[in-house]
């Protein structure tokens, strides 16, 4: 009998480049050929394929991949019966999460979305956003737009639209105003059904999750290394983030104490100042590749 | 009283650079700006505005646009009410028509597509590849491809495709064989039933279309000059290929002939050997912008 | 004795790459060396040498250079006593002449130079704004500005500025307002009078203007050509402008007429569904490289 | 029994580009593939191949391949036996002839080939080299070199070179001083000794060299059309280059002549300040494809 | 009351990138627009502003700015009432520092500035370079030159420049001699005599000079780390650098020590070798992105 | 007397860009000129330069290098008597060992070498491969490539071609079948046999290698450090890999130890999981620049 596999997906197009960074990162090299299909991984336990974000959770449902990688706003789209495993903060453009929001020319009247009653919406998103305004009891014609969305409003050939933003930007630049949010989306790691109930399967996406989180976790820490007297330990120590516990050793023959900590690196630039205050001397500042 | 204005839909995307130069070509210089809708065009009697080629026709089926440019694909998809005024030839990558065909994996027992009942159908061409299969009597399941269509066969993701290619390269790039062609397109000018009753709007897309026309019947002709003695003047012409009549004139003082004719480019290399041959000299060959 | 040289000068920067095509339609090939002094010529009685714009005709005016291109406006700044001998209408970016504007923030109470006394005004341009202030009887305060003098307004960093521009663009992307028009510019041919006043240096300057003039007069021209029938000859000949004059010869052995003209290409478009309307046939059309 | 077909060699590398963009102009499209051997050409009575320019002559002799374009200088260093059809002068850099010639340090003491008796010779031109020094009674060590010649010199890792170059500027930048030429190189049109004695590859040889010596002589030429009063014919006919005979045809109802006549690119910025003085008007100049 | 802001100056142009890369290092990040003008600092107690160097310590001496960083030859240029606080070895080459050097043609007569008495000097330095002659007692016309400074005396436009370089290369490129140096430069930090009496704002300051001066040390600096039998401690540490002391602590259970030192990246090549010859082993050497 | 130098020789073409880096990871650093000979090293012990890897050896056989690095493969083509003093694995492409094979057409009935009996094979290890042939005892034409070796066979210029690949992928890709391995090879340093006697170079050339090899190494290795309580000490050290021995030590005032550990990167994903299943808490792992 051959050994398991893990049938793992991922995703084409925007977020195909940071997850395949993301997963170098973590441990693994994800090697795409020229046709992408079946991109090659460094894991004999690990099976990989491709397809878009939008397909993602379809796949993962019926089982044709056991786990995949997409957006919470395309599985809810699709509105696919499966297990959301994690949440995954990375993206291509800024670490704001994106958001879907229904925006209308600069000078339209309309202010909220029941003003829309009877108007033309065209987005890329036609499931959810059809089913977003049946709860809120408002009738529109949503169309499904095959790109430069924002442009149809300032064209007349649409009154609104539904599209993903990050900082609002491209939105803002067309003239547009934003008047509700629809959805806020990121990345998902999900797993089939079965393929979760699969103690070997399950084992093998819970170890994956567990480097991918290690490693989105130390983009954002550095560690910090200093010579404290013994006499200033309390006043250095105090002057720690409470949450990290410092790795404090005794240097031989002397009265000097080493101390080490991880920190966030936005915090070390308020933080080393403070630390040479009370006391700390030989402060270096290193990158971090994973922090589990 | 304003002017009348002519409402044009230039397509976006992959017929966007080809169809601008187009038209650079034929007289009207089209600038596109960084927001890409509204595009400028240097005529006083027409107004511009572009959309996806798969969009084009419902636009000016509904009037907000008076005519413009798509491919007969997409119209058919759209199963658009729209007068086609003509066909132009002239794409992005060869000379060859677009087909869209269907096409199985290298080593699937398909042969036909009556072979695929009960099968999964990847297209983009959701709504014709229906109808096809309609007609045909067979049962498929046709899915809404995003994209990388190919790749799903290999993947096992669909069983057959249907899909658009010029010269089938990539279908066979990804070991994939076709069973049948569903649909041959091109680009065709389509114009909004009621403008084309209107006689100004549709004397100005007839101008229009004249020299669009003009031009691309330039890119494969060349005026070809040279002086013929009087006395090989039968031999020269009995040379030329007899649906283009030349210009024979008479040059002062002399027994010689000047003689032109715009002919096809892909002649000459055969013809200019034997007008030689038959007393012509001084042969010049020159380019054509415009052949009306 | 050698033969005499005409020493010619050669804008560096925004105008170089523009200058240096002209020229090579015109019929002279120049080359540029990486270390950019002398550039080579292909004309035995011209030496090159290229400097900023912004100098020229101070080395113009004082005989290192017996003539050059460079910008009206930087003529006048530089008060030189050159012989201008021609404009030429040629730039990088558009078909507008540049122009030298004074602009505010847009939300800023000046709507008049006048309303400027006693304010800050940055620009590149010092002698001619400071002159212009004086002649107003307005007092203002010039500083020379390093570039990016649009952003100055933004920071507060000046009051107003005199910056040049072809569309507007930039300076209304910057959120400024122009309030007066200071200088109107466009290329100029200027000579040393000394060089002037020699017989054989003129006679070269003006042989180069006139091909420079043809060059770019062609640029805007088209030939057309077509077949008319002897019948035809006044309805065809009447639609054509005015200020051209055909050049019409008899066909051999026929009553049909060979018509050839040059005309502007901008009413092509218009002119050859007219031409057709009066009986012209094989109508095409041609590029032209010079036209004297 | 299937038609005849005439194998056509296309040198690759340097060539390569300027070869396949000739034919063009000659009007056959070569269309290199990927894997870059059998270029697809549109003359069912052609089949293309491609090598090293180094390598043609061996593939022509042998019969390989029927003709062949490549550079005279390997053609001897292969000591080839094939016919040479044409010299073709055009080249990736300049219009100059490549030369190879035979260099030294700047500061070396040896002044002619005699010079170097003893000396180590670096080359990619090892039999040539060897036979030139031979005839010269001068014996040398020659040494094939992998590229980067100019370099062993100035490392000290040969005493001279025998290198190719057009202009020497690679030469003297590496401080190397010339003090022989070894050998003047050109492309050539070679054919297989046999497939020149067969008449239909001899003809089908001799139309395409017709339409590539048409094409490059086209390059340099220009057409020049003018209206002349009848009064000036005279004054105006002898200032054209004795060699073009002028096409001269009569203006309908005018005492107008039309002139037109083919000339050389480089006298048209001379030639028609003088054809204006001598009382031509309306003088266009325009670009030629061919002139045969 | 709204909370203190510092108000940092960022030079424009080729110190820019580097500026914003050492700001990133040191803890602060700075997103530049499309417009830029007030970039974006992710700190609220700081406010960037951008200008060119040429213009900072004009800026920041009226107290439009509160700090800035520009080059200390623009400082001097100006005649700025500035306060320097430090100075900042980084630069877009080199690590050589930049050097303002006078330069004649290399075949030129003159020695020393003294003998460029009379004589004509380019430069973009003209305050500078006047004082810079006038304390020599030498009388010289300094013109402003706009760029391309080092061609002016090869084409003969000046007798001499005063221009900037790191290397020498563009200056000897040009065929110039470089007789005197005239001013050497660095990039400084600057603020206004009224921040800098501010606490608060001197605080600040000095945060940052702090975080800056720690990312630009580490950049030459690495930690080596291994570990030493204890009868080989005093060895080992004898070979280290005698400024650095290492931390020592003792490994658990065992006679060994572990040794951790922080040196200069230059030295490790030659330093590894001797620490294993004295009895380290397990050496490792890491990064480091700060040492204060 | 001045001081020893030792003459390295730096591989141009393919592997120069590889072998820099590594020199510079190793702490060296190499400028190479534009006319690239004698690169620049920050070393006052060693002069660089550089030649094609095909021809380093008999330069370091010939002491005009002492020392230099190159494929194995041109050392035994060849056939220089020089001092392999080690092997170097690193490369342009992939990890895998560079091989030199002998491939043929797909389709052709060539099974082993010994099929090949008076065939023609093309290469660019001319030399190796006859004696390869010739120690088979088979006859056949080798004939030097000029490169594109592998179109070939494809066009029928040669029979079997022995070319250098890492993954097979150019072979395959033109259609050809890999019969034999010829060769495998891989960088090496290689010093000639007087300076490897001589104590001083030797020295040199060892302390060069200790840090080439010590970055290579640390390329693959990662750092882990992980708190650790007393308690789990030998659960979590028992999982560790064997040949690496961990540094443990106390921390302060606490039952916690610290532990650190070198490992290969491959095995960290499957490392961490079984050691926080273990006890360990806080792991981080962080990247290494050398390993001794």
């Amino acid at each position: 009998m051959s050994a398991p596999k893990l049938k793992l997906g991922i995703p084409k197009g925007s977020l195909q480049e940071a997850t395949i960074k993301l997963f170098e990162k973590s441990g693994w090299k994800i090697k795409e050929h020229h046709r992408n299909y079946f991109p090659e991984i460094d894991d004999d336990e690990i099976t990989c394929s491709m397809c878009r974000a939008q397909e993602m959770s379809r796949y993962v449902e019926s089982g044709l991949m056991d786990c995949g990688l997409t957006g919470k706003d395309w599985i809810l789209e699709n509105q696919s019966d499966v297990v959301v495993v994690t949440d995954l903060i990375y993206s291509k453009v800024s670490s704001r999460p994106a958001r879907w929001v229904l925006a209308v020319a600069g000078d339209a009247p309309y202010r909220r979305p029941e003003d829309l009653q009877g108007k033309r919406i065209a987005t890329e998103l036609v499931g959810y956003t059809k089913r977003y305004f049946e709860q809120a009891g408002v009738k529109v014609d949503v169309e499904f737009s095959w790109g430069a969305t924002e442009a149809k409003v300032v064209e007349g050939l649409a009154d609104a639209i539904v599209e993903v933003t990050e900082t609002g930007t491209t939105i803002k630049a067309h003239g547009l105003r934003i008047i509700a949010e629809v959805l806020v989306t990121n990345t998902q790691f999900i797993a089939n059904k079965e393929a979760w109930a699969d103690p070997w399967k399950r084992r093998k996406i819970e170890n994956i999750i567990m480097m991918l989180q290690g490693a989105l976790r130390a983009e954002k820490l550095v560690g910090l290394k200093m010579n404290v007297p013994a006499s200033a330990k309390d006043a250095v120590l105090s002057q720690l983030p409470s949450l990290n516990s410092p790795t404090v050793s005794h240097l031989l023959d002397s009265d000097w104490l080493s101390v080490e900590i991880v920190v966030s690196e936005a915090v070390v630039r308020d933080l080393i100042p403070r630390l040479k205050d009370a006391g700390a001397e030989g402060i270096i500042e290193y990158s971090l590749n994973k922090v589990v």
